[in-house]
């Protein structure tokens, strides 16, 4: 920029905003000697501005205002950490319309409402950057657009849920039931009070539309594509994923190019223990992009928390004072993308978790439901159970389109042989 | 750049410099479509222009006159894949004078001659940039730089050298020793015909230097830090450290800032199985940064290789044309460090391997050697051996100095004990 010095309003006093009040009180010397000029963290608007952060606040940083940040003509960056769509939207609008580059975290609304946001920062010639919408602290949006634009994306796929991915972990690692490592997670303040939004993949669903923006140059809204939580998952499942298979069951999100259209899915995975994704544990997130030229790459760190989110929110404000006029999309320019793949059309290995009640032929007669619906079985395993009570039965099938298993495990669950409603859970190799 | 199009030279028609036209053959209309302008590769010098390199090569593409490119007032860019010091040096500082941007993958040039390289590009107001010279295709220095600027960094460390971790995989999967799984490497065109420079350290100390700047604002050259590369490792290590400790052996680079100075090494590594580095396999590199508010970041990817370096090679010059103008320092522009640790000083747990001869008194007396030394023992494992052999004695200690273990070591050694010379390896908690 050319002004002699850069000021900097942050809108949102919340748990995020205290980290970048706090990395300005510590290392806001290091900022300004590499930006070659001083820059100052001006001020914070919250409703709230008496309840204590725990962090030190200047005097006149705080005011309840937002118009002292919208409407301050010393300041040249807005950073938005209100959150939620209103009124984070109209903030950022009006942050824009006031020639202000603006800084966000809000994946919720920039999944949302990307082409409005994306569009009013253009009119505007104003930057819009949001890495820490994705993956917390961890480095990926300019990477993925900047460092690796040589390439074209085979697929960009992750883990980006840091709730799921601490009670996924507890529960392999403990053999814990879901809803006690989710009441654990709660009490150490890793889950909600309403842990929907983490646990039903919603979290992981938005930041996979930013992800498929900037990888494939395509904004997918999240009602175009399919989205499963973790709540069906059970320690069974994980058990045979580890001990029969050597497989690790993560919440991921993955878009994929295939020959018939782009993959976008959100769901419950089997992982070979062997992929590096697989030693992805606890809260951590990690997004892995496969380039036609750079091959596979991984980018790992925290997804979420105080400190390594406002990392990423602060080093967006750097990028915006080393480049002030940079002016690259966010994505390819055009589309890569000819055609959104149904999730019928998946291609897919399988596992598929049966109660079968005791009778005479349940074993032949489901299999020969799936061979009927072109499925192909790897293995079958039978558990043992008590008398009298359902077995438990475990199918691997090899590759397979989708809709081949649903109608397989609609039949399936409509016969007289199982007892409650079969679990698939896809696999990839 | 204000320019209508922007015009690149390539400088080293080598295996690198075929990925670059390769990837300008696939993805140019990707490239020019996201700069706004097309961006051409218009001119590749080498002395060999007739060897086929398995590339298309455009009519008028290739010159043996290097000038073709360094002279060239329609080329902005400037990419050096000559390798070496000499010419590689003249041709960069030449393109500069000229005013042209340069890239470069040439990390044992910008390690040893970092100032002058700086300072030319500085005084003639063009960029300089290197991703590829650390970690190949995995962004590594433009998120260390820029995305994580918000921080001061603990440490910065990790496997630098794919030939290195390749030869340690497999002598960890398969138990085969050094020379066997070298020699098999070479074949399979994983390591070169004189393996000197990547199994002993010298690659991974040329990166380390490059991330040690830009980590901590301080250029260390070589011969001020200890280098130690992985031919005396040996299948028994490896198998002491997976069944006995839960550990695998890595090669690290290693820079860390300690209250007693910056810590900067080379050296093979006992590293627990749950740090995620340990699943770092094969030729793959990662990158392993840890700042003060991001916590913990990883970046993975392929360390070397004709497509993953070029990738890099490109985004930097993509970078170049989104910001053309952008002054940033690499690395804070201040150093962080307040004095380069001696390796004497530097405090660690050591895994000891000693082959002691079938003498009576021989463990009190090893023991005693520890103890006089201010080396407090954590466990001893003597296995066993065939009658009259030296029987092997593998001691883990808690955390020392360097100082300590050298000299107890050399106390050892000149005893009557011990059958060979010990082996320390320094294990990472």
């Amino acid at each position: 920029m050319n002004k002699n010095e850069i000021n900097i309003g942050l809108i949102g006093f919340g748990t995020i905003g205290a980290g970048v009040v706090e990395i300005f009180n510590k290392n806001q010397d290091i900022l300004s000697k590499k930006c070659g000029k001083p820059v100052n963290l001006k001020k914070v608007a919250d409703l709230d501005i008496t309840t204590d952060r725990g962090v030190e606040v200047k005097d006149g940083l705080l005011t309840t205002d937002v118009n002292d940040v919208l409407e301050n003509d010393d300041i040249d960056i807005v950073i938005e950490l209100v959150g939620g769509y209103e009124p984070a939207k109209t903030f950022i609008l009006k942050a824009m319309e006031n020639k202000k580059h603006v800084v966000s975290a809000n994946k919720a609304l920039i999944a949302k409402h990307w082409e409005e946001l994306m569009e009013t920062a253009e009119k505007n010639n104003v930057r819009f950057c949001f890495e820490a919408s994705v993956g917390g602290g961890i480095p990926v949006l300019q990477p993925l657009n900047e460092c690796l634009a040589a390439n074209k994306f085979d697929s960009v796929y992750g883990i980006m849920n840091g709730t799921a991915n601490y009670i996924l972990t507890k529960m392999t690692e403990e053999g814990s039931a879901f809803e006690d490592v989710l009441k654990e997670a709660q009490e150490k303040g890793y889950a909600e009070a309403d842990p929907t939004f983490d646990i039903e993949g919603h979290d992981t669903a938005q930041k996979l539309i930013v992800l498929t923006k900037l990888g494939f140059g395509e904004y997918v809204p999240q009602e175009k594509f399919y989205v499963e939580g973790i709540t069906k998952v059970t320690p069974e499942d994980i058990e045979f994923a580890k001990n029969e298979l050597n497989y690790v069951i993560k919440l991921l999100g993955i878009a994929k190019q295939t020959n018939r259209g782009l993959e976008i899915r959100v769901h419950p995975t089997f992982l070979p223990k062997k992929h590096l994704l697989a030693s992805v544990n606890d809260v951590f997130n990690a997004i892995y992009i496969v380039g036609d030229f750079v091959g596979p790459v991984m980018l790992y760190g925290q997804g979420a928390g105080r400190m390594a989110t406002a990392s990423a929110v602060v080093g967006d404000c750097l990028d915006i004072v080393f480049n002030e006029d940079k002016r690259i999309s966010y994505g390819p320019v055009d589309s890569q993308v000819n055609s959104i793949k149904n999730m019928n059309d998946v291609i897919s290995k399988y596992y598929i978790s049966l109660k079968a009640l005791d009778k005479p032929g349940v074993l032949k007669n489901i299999t020969e439901i799936l061979n009927k619906n072109g499925i192909s079985v790897e293995s079958i395993t039978q558990k043992t159970s008590s008398e009298n009570e359902a077995v438990p039965i475990i199918i691997v099938t090899h590759e397979t389109k989708e809709e081949n298993i649903q109608k397989a495990i609609k039949t399936i669950d409509n016969s007289e042989y199982v007892e409650e409603e079969s679990k698939i859970i896809r696999i990839l190799e």
